[in-house]
Order: structure tokens, then C-alpha cells, then sequence
């Protein structure tokens, strides 16, 4: 059943992660953020997200109900990160995975764990800095 | 009963966070992470946080029992931020909730959420990548 609801779930919410280009990478961090927030603050979302995941290692009928919504989420972070790299902003060899970590995790950890709010000047601020940390993500550490 | 578990388990938590001045602030960063992932990933951490989050909106006496442990972890970023600072690798202005969002985030989504990996070399990359966001947190956004 909680799988029946997380399909009937997941093509309205891949309509909505499609910002599309929006001529930086800070500006298509911006609008993922402003995407994500408005998934991640829906009180529904908030109150069976972490139930959900915390239920898949147990439900393999979950997980592939859930698969669609990831596959999508993963298209749109890598279609973000080739724009960028298209655009000369990043090295073809940028950590993806951790891109993906650091776009997705802050936002995730104050509005779902926390339950804290993050208004747009919050979100411009983390768009920035996370544009610096994958920027730096082509450099291979020592 | 719950409140008694998590402050049985704070004391020790605690005691973990401390790994000290490493000598900059991408070292502190991956101390911090290495301490970090040691936490998280531990089974019974695991399993209960995210519930223990889910539940705190509806049990004051788990928000007070987290408490110790949440001012902790907050004491431990302001000396990691105050130390880089002192270093003159931050600007004073530099935005401590967003710093503390991108500390914490990817690696809870990482470990906690998708219940993945983090080696010791991606746990190096994601230090490096999040020391630049936090360099960059000292500017004000547009």
C-alpha cells in the first residue's frame, strides 16, 4: 500500500524538478533548491520521507516503487552538472556523487531532520557556497 | 522511555566529538567528517535517528533530552569556524548555520538516508569540496 502511494506520488513530483537551464550553475542550483524546498517543506512529504527510507532495506516493493522518482532526480542533477560543464564553469572530471550529496544533503538535513525553515536569501546563500564546493570537486584531493 | 535512552546515549556521544585543532580547515573538516561517519553509521544510530527526529515535534521530553547533545555538536562547529578564523582562512562574517548545514547534510543524507558508503578517500573529497562552500560563505549573496 505504501507502495501504491509513493507511484501515485512520483509523476507529479517529476513534473516539478524540471527548472531547466537557467544560464549558471548558481542559477540552476537556486532553482533546484527553490524546487526541492517546495517537495521537501509539503507537510506530507515532511512526515512519511523519512519513514520511507527508513522502511526500504525491509520493503523491496518500496524501493522499486521509489525508483522512478531517484532516476528522475538523478537525470535533472546530471543534466545540471553537464550545462555546467558544457558552459566551462566545471571540469568533465567533477565528483557527480558528491555533487549530488551536496545539493541535496543541507537542504534535506534543516527542512526534513530539523524541521527548520529557509527562506529564499538562505537559499541564494547555500546555492553560492554549494556552487564553490562542486566547483572545487574537480580537483582530486591528496 | 524513549528521553532515557537518548540521554544514556549522549554523555559518550559527546565525548566523541572532539577531535581537536588539526591544523586548518579542510583538516578539521575531514576530522570532523571521520568522527562523524563513526556515529551515523553505527547500526543502532541508524536505525533510531531519524525516527527520534520524526518524533520530536510530538514528545517535548525527547527535544529536552536531545538538547545536550545537539548544544555539543553545536559548540564543537563554532570552535572548528572560531579556529579558521583565528587561522585567517574565514572571514568573520562567515555564515555558521549555512556552515553547519553543509557539514552535516551530506554526509546524514549519504549515511542515514540512502544507507550508503562513505570510504575514506570520498570522505577526504567531500572535506575538500566543503571547505571552498565554506570559504565562500563569508560573501553576501546577490
Amino acid at each position: 500500500m505504501a507502495a501504491d502511494l509513493v507511484r501515485g506520488l512520483s509523476a507529479p513530483t517529476i513534473a516539478l524538478i524540471d527548472p531547466g537551464d537557467q544560464g549558471s550553475l548558481e542559477a540552476d542550483l537556486y532553482a533546484a533548491l527553490l524546487v526541492g524546498r517546495r517537495l521537501l517543506r509539503h507537510p506530507l512529504v515532511r512526515s512519511i520521507l523519512p519513514d520511507l527510507y527508513t522502511a526500504i532495506p525491509r520493503e523491496p516493493a518500496l524501493a522499486e516503487a521509489m525508483r522512478p522518482g531517484e532516476m528522475a532526480r538523478e537525470k535533472k542533477v546530471k543534466a545540471l552538472i553537464d550545462r555546467a560543464i558544457a558552459r566551462g564553469e566545471l571540469r568533465a572530471d567533477v565528483d557527480r556523487r558528491a555533487t549530488t550529496d551536496l545539493l541535496i544533503g543541507p537542504l534535506y538535513w534543516r527542512i526534513v531532520v530539523l524541521g527548520e525553515r529557509c527562506d529564499r536569501r538562505q537559499l541564494k546563500q547555500l546555492a553560492h557556497m554549494t556552487a564553490a564546493a562542486i566547483a572545487a570537486g574537480g580537483l582530486a584531493p591528496d
